[in-house]
């Protein structure tokens, strides 16, 4: 059932006329408390935002800054779907900025945001920023995986524990010649990936041997250079890449050797990408679920904006091994 | 040399405080026609937006509108990158819109991004609107490959001519029981590949049989799902999808029912997009410039902005045969 003015008048305890003239921003004579009760009976029903649509706020706010390394990545464009169908329920929208990793296209993306009177900004960060001196009082939600401590509004992925998974797995089944595709320059956390690797070797009393290690952008270009790099190198029997779109490059260097996946080399992605069920053959991988980040993201980022003084939770995602048909058992 | 305030005034007819407070939104009580010449002195010269950084018109302004019919489409998200990268140049910015290829969704974001005072609109649109109507005299772009006949600013991409050479390399190469990925729905002019098709298969005095037709979404799931169906009832010797995602989930289709590509069967895509030439085999595809469409889209809107009497070019593009692994000659 639509819920309507007075359902929200009545939830919050004052008349349909000051819930209207709060919904218009013409409520400064009431107090804060009124203003939030108002503001918090909308944000906890469906109340339709249609109703502001003509009158408000909308020309100089409603309207959230997001930030993101790569417009053209897989998983961050999901991260961008899960946003915006957010955002649009409740009539924001989405200011998008395409920082190409760089943390001065950041700072200067962050500026421009605030110069346009954002309500708060969504950065999606490899890096680590000084964000206290950047955002001041903007509200702001980081996917940046802990790079940026924070007491409160962290969403996290277990990276680590989904990639340890999956080397575990590949040792299970008879590995010992695990190679990694990685990125050194920093991106995205890729480092809890690497550790991930490392600590399994060693823990299975496996040598950790760098020269089993290549480096290279975290794109599909990137992967097929670097595992055509280390394939070169390396006699191995699996390679962990550092992300999907690295995976589907390297599937195309194995080829292009020669190699069958997975009878002779074992390949394994992170992100589960849609595309990676599908791949030929499809690709043992790891979730990360990049719509609910985005998704949870906006929601928390639109409490930020409407209760100011609420503690933000933070929010921790599993990430789970997914086998498919790249990985083998070469016990047997 | 750097247009100042006193220039502005001048060509304007006006005092510096005018042109200031109108600069700054405070210019309420000057006629429509002050303003008016103000701002077209402005946008005539380079006078230095800094200069108006901290006040201005940029808290409502300096942000062009964007609505795509799916941020994850893999070919809609090079386009957005080519939008960013022209804009991210003037210091403008993108309110990104994901429509869902829903018309009601495009008229609804239409009037939102106008209640946020954009200073243009790139519609990319599988509909045929009335534009006139909802955009009223907002400067807009069309990526709608011609849906929507105008006389100027159309942006289109010969569709037509690169997938018909796509039908008659098939044919060339001793093809004639040809299959169809489509999309009924009417995604995106996807009308004019069926056209091709169609009208390929005539000119070569093959039969056209509607059972070869298969109709999804145009997704990898699509695909897959519509080339699990049209491969379960014919018995093709070659297919061409609406697009290269479909022609990913064209592929695991086939590799279900244990047909090799291209001894088995032939499958061209549409789009080129980057990773089809990573695809096991490579995909055999028709080429159209994502990037550079979204960067042209930018630019012309961006002149049409500061120009809005001049004539906006039409810009046509060629779609080129790119043929890779995934086709073979079957008269051999």
């Amino acid at each position: 059932m639509k819920v309507t003015i007075k359902d929200i008048a009545s939830m919050a305890g004052v008349s349909t006329t000051t819930v209207s003239q709060i919904l218009n921003n013409k409520g400064q004579r009431f107090s804060e408390e009124t203003r939030r009760r108002v503001l918090k009976a909308v944000a906890d029903t469906d109340y339709s935002p249609d109703y502001f649509a003509k009158n408000m706020v909308q020309k100089e706010s409603k309207t959230v800054g997001m930030i993101v390394p790569d417009v053209t990545d897989l998983f961050f464009s999901k991260v961008i779907e899960g946003v915006e169908s957010y955002l649009n329920e409740k009539d924001y929208m989405i200011l998008l900025c395409n920082s190409k990793h760089s943390e001065t296209m950041e700072r200067k993306y962050i500026k421009q945001l605030q110069n346009r009177s954002v309500a708060g900004i969504i950065l999606a960060s490899p890096n680590a920023i000084e964000l206290e001196k950047y955002m001041r009082s903007c509200p702001n939600m980081l996917i940046d995986r802990g790079l940026n401590t924070r007491e409160q509004g962290n969403i996290l992925v277990d990276e680590y524990g989904g990639y340890y998974d999956a080397v575990q797995y590949l040792i299970d089944n008879g590995h010992k010649k695990i190679g990694m595709l990685t990125n050194e320059s920093g991106y995205y956390e890729m480092t809890d990936r690497y550790q991930a690797y490392y600590e399994c070797l060693l823990n299975n009393g496996l040598d950790y041997d760098s020269s089993f290690i290549e480096d290279g952008p975290v794109s599909i270009q990137g992967g097929y250079e670097a595992a055509t790099r280390l394939l070169a190198r390396e006699n191995l029997t699996a390679l962990c890449c550092g992300n999907d779109q690295m995976a589907i490059g390297a599937y195309r260097a194995a080829f292009d050797k020669g190699l069958s996946i997975p009878d002779d080399i074992s390949i394994v992605g992170f992100d589960n990408l849609e595309i990676t069920a599908f791949l030929n053959p499809p690709l043992t991988t790891v979730d990360q679920p990049a719509f609910e980040i985005g998704y949870t993201a906006a929601k928390l980022l639109f409490r930020a904006i409407n209760f100011p003084e609420d503690q933000i939770p933070n929010i921790n995602y599993e990430a789970n091994l997914i086998v498919r048909a790249s990985t083998k058992n070469i016990d047997r």
